[in-house]
């Protein structure tokens, strides 16, 4: 079965990358990585000082199901601390329309 | 050497998604994959209806002295296409920050 791809796109303030960082780390990727359907994730930071979104996380899944039942009440515990105030994702699942 | 990521979001009208996919298909992935330095790129389509970007392409450089030389005049010439009036590109330079 083909994996499913969630990507998250996050808009944060130059000077709030670094907590962001720490917190995905410390936080968010292990809340997911150890959910059921969890394959593998990727966190890209902008080396590019103009791009218009920070981070990009792109993670692929076994299916849909499995990335609504990661957003579960703990998730959402999560993400309501004051650290991440001002922090705009962008979530979306995803199919690949072409690779090469 | 460490590949160069370039990840760009692409906020398209939905109305405009089919025609979008086509040039993508039809123009700029041969435009890019034909350069130097070009490794590989992955075109995501969103499948959830209220994801915020309904495009978000992924590739790997070998640097970033390729990307910015594969945006050519002739990337210009291709761009000014008014079948992409009205769409937004977001792009940048990424490192990938961690995976698991």
């Amino acid at each position: 079965m083909q994996p499913v791809t969630w990507i998250n796109i996050f808009d944060v303030p130059a000077d709030r990358a670094e907590g962001f960082s720490a917190i995905w780390h410390d936080v968010f990727a292990p809340h997911f990585s150890a959910k059921p359907g969890f394959i593998s994730y990727r966190m890209h930071r902008a080396t590019s000082p103009d791009a218009r979104f920070r981070f990009v996380n792109v993670t692929l899944w076994e299916s849909a199901e499995h990335i609504a039942a990661a957003h579960d009440e703990r998730f959402r515990e999560l993400v309501s601390r004051p650290e991440l105030d001002g922090i705009t994702a962008h979530p979306g699942i995803y199919e690949i329309l072409s690779e090469g």
